[in-house]
Parts: C-alpha cells; sequence; structure tokens
C-alpha cells in the first residue's frame, strides 16, 4: 500500500526536493503516532497535519548535505529531523497552554479543543514520541545523551523567563542567556543533528551548529520586535503581548536602560495595564530607539549567521540555506 | 568534598543497604538538577528531597540483583532507577496540574506554590533529564527504545483515562487496559530495567517485567478501592474524588454491571453531583459488593505476582522483595 502523501507548507514549492523530504519527515512522525484510543489518536495527528513551517526540520536536512550522503543517512537525516518537530510540537502544545493561546496556524489550539489536562498529556506524548524517534535513529548514545541535554537547556530557557516575568532590571545579557536556551538551542541542535548524520568533519558541524545558534538568536529577537511593530506579511497589529505578560523583551529592555524613570511606574501595574498605558510605553520605547537598536542587533546575528554558512563547502544545499535564512530573517516567511 | 547523604524514607531503615543504595539515586538526580537560575533548581530539588517512598527505584535495585552483580553494574541499575524516579516525579507534577491537587507527602505541590506554568515547563525539564540519565548509562539504543516506548505507553494511559471520562458504558477490560497503561507499565518497566542491568536471563528478565505489571495491577486497582473506603493507616476519609472528576474505577464498575438504572441518574449528573448523592452511590456500591469484588481481582494479581517472584533465583533481594509486596499490596506503607 502506498503511503499516501501529507502536503506541506507551500513556501516549500520552489525546492521539490527539500519538500518531499519535509513530506517524509511528517510521515515519520505520523508512523509512531499510535494510541489505543483512535480518537485522541486523530487529534493529535491533527498537528501533524496542521501545516507548520517545518523550518527546524528543513535545516537538518539541508545540512544533512554538508558532508557525504548514502541512503541509510538520508533515512537518518529525515528520522532526527522528525524527533526535533515533535520535540517543537510536544512545548508548542504547553506553550498554548501557558500562553492561554486559543488558535494556531489560524486552527484553535489542542486545549482549546480538549481542555488543558488533554493537552498537557499530549505534549508528555509527544516528548517521549521524539525519544522513541530519536533512541530508533540515532548513531550513538552519546549523541542521544547531547540530544537530551540540548533539549534540557530549551526547558530551562523557558523556566527562566517564566520566573524572569515582570522583572524590570532584567539585563541584555539575562535575555540574550534566555532566548539562547529558549529558542536559539533547538535551531542549533536541528542544524548540528543535520551535520553530524552526513558524517561532516568536525569543524563543519561546529559551523552548523553556530550558524543555527545564530538564526535562532536573529529569529527571536525579531519575533520579540514583532510584538512592538505588528507584522505587515500577516497584517498583524502590534499586540504588546509579551509586556501584558511580564515578558520583558530587547526593545523594551533598550528602552529601560534610557528611561527608567518614565517605565518603571507602568510596569509597576503589571497585569492591570490598560490599552492606553501600554500605548504610551509603546511610544517611549519608539522614541528611545528600543526597537532599532534590537533590529541592529538581530542584523548583527544575521550577519554572523551567513558568515558560517559561508564557510560551508560548496553544494546546492548553500544556495537554498542562504535563500531560507535570507527569507527568514527578513520575515517573508 | 564527600556528597552529603540525602534521607530517604524511613520504611528504608530495616534495609540499610537498600537504603544506602536508594540514597545514592536521590544523588544521582539530585547531580542532573543544574539550572542557570539557582532558585528555580532549588524548587526543583526540593521535590528531590520531598520524602517520596521510592518504590519504584527499590523494584529496580532489588531486581538488579537477579542476575550477576559486577560494581560497573551497580553503578548502571542506581542510574536506571534515579532515571525512572525522575520520570514518575515529572508525571506527579504534571498529574497534580491536572488534579489540581494542592499537597503531596504533606508538601504544597510545585503549582501550588509557582503556578501551573512553571510546574508544566518543570515537569517538562524532568522528562529531559530522565532521557539525558537513562541514555548515559543504558547498556545500549534497543534499551533505551525500549525505555521510551514504555513512556509513551504510560502517557497514553493517562490519555485514556482522561478520555473515559464520565463515561457510564467503561467496561472492565477498558479499565484494565487503562491502568496496565497508566501504572502497571512503570512497576513492569522498573523490574525489568533491574533485571536487565544484572545480566538476568531472558527468562529472569520476563518473569521481572510479569512480577512488575502484576504489582502495578494490584497497587492501582487498591489504590482505586481507597478513593471508596479511605484508609486506615493514614486515617484517610473516603474521598470519592476519582466519581467527582469522572474517572470510574473497579468499584463502580462492578456496580454499574449490577445496578445501571439506579447509578445512572446520578452519573448524568457528573460534576454537579452534591455531597449527599455521592454518599448514595457509594452505598450502592456497597450493597452490589464493588469493593468486595474488586478486592478479590486485587488478591489475584497479588497471587500472581508473588508467583512470579517465587520462580526467581534464590538470593536475599527475594525475602525483601516479598515482604516489600506484601507490604505494599496490604497498604501498610
Amino acid at each position: 500500500m502506498a503511503i499516501p502523501t501529507i502536503p506541506v507548507h507551500p513556501m516549500w514549492e520552489p525546492y521539490p526536493r527539500l519538500q518531499s523530504d519535509l513530506q517524509s519527515v511528517l510521515q515519520v512522525i505520523e508512523s509512531h503516532l499510535q494510541i489505543h484510543d483512535k480518537q485522541i489518536e486523530a487529534t493529535i495527528k491533527d498537528l501533524v497535519y496542521s501545516g507548520g513551517k517545518l523550518l527546524r526540520p528543513a535545516y537538518t536536512l539541508l545540512c544533512s548535505q554538508i558532508g557525504d550522503v548514502t541512503h541509510q543517512e538520508k533515512e537518518r537525516s529525515i528520522a532526527v529531523a522528525a524527533a526535533l518537530e515533535t520535540l517543537h510540537m510536544a512545548t508548542l502544545i504547553h506553550d498554548d497552554v501557558i500562553d492561554e493561546a486559543d488558535f494556531r496556524h489560524g486552527n484553535p489550539t489542542i486545549h482549546t479543543q480538549q481542555g488543558n489536562q488533554f493537552a498537557i498529556y499530549s505534549g508528555d506524548y509527544l516528548f517521549c514520541v521524539c525519544f522513541t524517534i530519536l533512541s530508533k535513529y540515532a548513531r550513538t548514545l552519546a549523541h542521544l545523551e547531547f540530544n537530551a541535554r540540548s533539549m534540557e537547556k530549551i526547558l530551562t530557557g523557558e523556566l527562566d523567563q517564566l520566573h524572569a516575568r515582570y522583572q524590570k532590571g532584567t539585563s541584555i545579557k539575562d535575555y540574550l542567556t534566555r532566548i539562547s536556551g529558549k529558542t536559539a538551542q533547538l535551531f542549533a541542535v536541528s542544524c548540528y543533528s543535520g551535520a553530524v548524520t552526513s558524517q561532516a568533519t568536525r569543524r563543519q558541524t561546529m559551523l552548523a551548529w553556530n550558524m543555527g545558534h545564530y538564526i535562532g538568536m536573529a529569529f527571536q529577537i525579531i519575533d520579540d520586535i514583532l510584538d512592538f511593530k505588528g507584522d505587515f506579511n500577516t497584517m498583524r497589529k502590534p499586540t504588546l503581548a509579551d509586556i501584558r505578560q511580564g515578558v520583558y523583551t530587547l526593545p523594551l529592555i533598550y528602552a529601560l536602560r534610557e528611561q527608567p524613570e518614565q517605565l518603571h511606574p507602568y510596569l509597576d501595574k503589571k497585569a492591570d495595564l490598560t490599552d492606553e498605558e501600554l500605548m504610551e510605553i509603546l511610544a517611549i520605547v519608539e522614541k528611545t530607539k528600543g526597537i532599532e537598536k534590537s533590529r541592529r542587533l538581530a542584523l548583527k546575528y544575521t550577519d554572523k549567521a551567513l558568515k558560517s554558512l559561508n564557510k560551508l563547502p560548496v553544494g546546492n544545499y548553500k544556495e537554498t540555506l542562504y535563500e531560507l535564512t535570507a527569507m527568514l530573517l527578513e520575515r517573508k516567511i
């Protein structure tokens, strides 16, 4: 029986080989979701079909072309990409519970449909599936330990962020440490793991790691800027959701350095800030050029990412990596 | 520097060797909890010191004496026991969020102290720590895959239970499938993993698995009975918390077979049941001997557990396994 093809996001149409490999990634995930209760299984499988962009698996697959590729290694890189996307899905489900988000990619989130309890256990289940896939396809126990430790860092990044909420004294260094764990870590692991499956040299795998790390840093800073600026592509207005939730990101941290006296009385109101007061905060952030400075730092990380990328060996994958990273960081996707 | 000894539950005092090994288990867990934010680290470490009974690691350690033990294998069995206890802690934290439980072992639960968000990420973090420890000490990738798949079963058991809530048609078979995943699986893995580290024969590891499975089945049935009967040892009154939450366990399922017409109108009220109505349900369960029948089934599983135990090779560990299982299933601990 032919395995039905799972459609992936239309952004991959210009890259047929990658598109087909990403479909295989989704098939690997789907084949590992096996639950006694078929209705529960269907709810979790809906996530696989929900049309996420699959950025992290795409980086894994592209980086799996850095070294030498045999057929077996390709299967392995697809499996590792599947494991990392499963991990990403698990953290998204738990993030949506925590942020009380109602929609993700235009679909109602699992906790809205099925309740928080179901969402918590579904996320836990996906964590386990991630490890099943990894242990089935990892090259060595040492690689697996490395992956498990990387995942720990992602979670401690999230814990750090929760704990830092409403802390007016958050420094730029604190912020960078936090996003390094929370976001950059998974991009770095995705690129690194791809390189490892292709038997790349140690120098090449380190370049892949660094590239992923810098991409993740730039990606998260830009994401945080969008909360202040809105997003022209999706027509999203600035929501200032982070400040509402006490998550103080880079534009605000820059502004706090310039105008602490003006900002502290607002921030002391914590969750009681009105929409009008939030707009006043936004005006101060704009006046102190918090957004501009943040954009400049994101550009520095983008530059560093492209420098690492440039040092990788020649190949078609490199062109695609370049285009993908440019699109991602200009937020055209 | 000497590593400070972490006190374990006083129930282990009659077994000095096991007591000392269980202290090592806690030390292994503690040494793997490393978080940038030391206050968060301290909150999670409090769990390690909270005085849980450590039943599952005790079974792992005892079963690690079934085969031949060298020094290295002892270290491995302590690590595997630590990984399984970490997994247990992760699921407890998430269970407490889901059940909205305020206390565990007499201490306020993590979500009461730090909020649901913190509790969800802490549990996720402990899942990752569990896998880090496993991948560091597992003998082979195949063992790890086996462990990951076992964990999946535990989570799908929990999901099944959530989904089966308020379903008056739950059969005895449904119930047994559910507790087999939710509870018996972790006891079975604990016993099996201990046996594996001791290079026991295939027959012996299967006996250990079966013993753990039957112990887990009896343990959960007895736990469910206590919700109807209260617990003489802890002076706990019957709380009927399961029925309140729509979790229909064995005593009620037996009663539903005898008196569906009497019980359905009550159960249709779901979460709106009054304390008085709950007492009326309890009276029907007692009249139809639902509790007696459940106890009889728990005894059957206990018998099967002891039969598997009896077939294991002679040794001191066997006596301790026997005493522990008897205590556990008579609920003297």
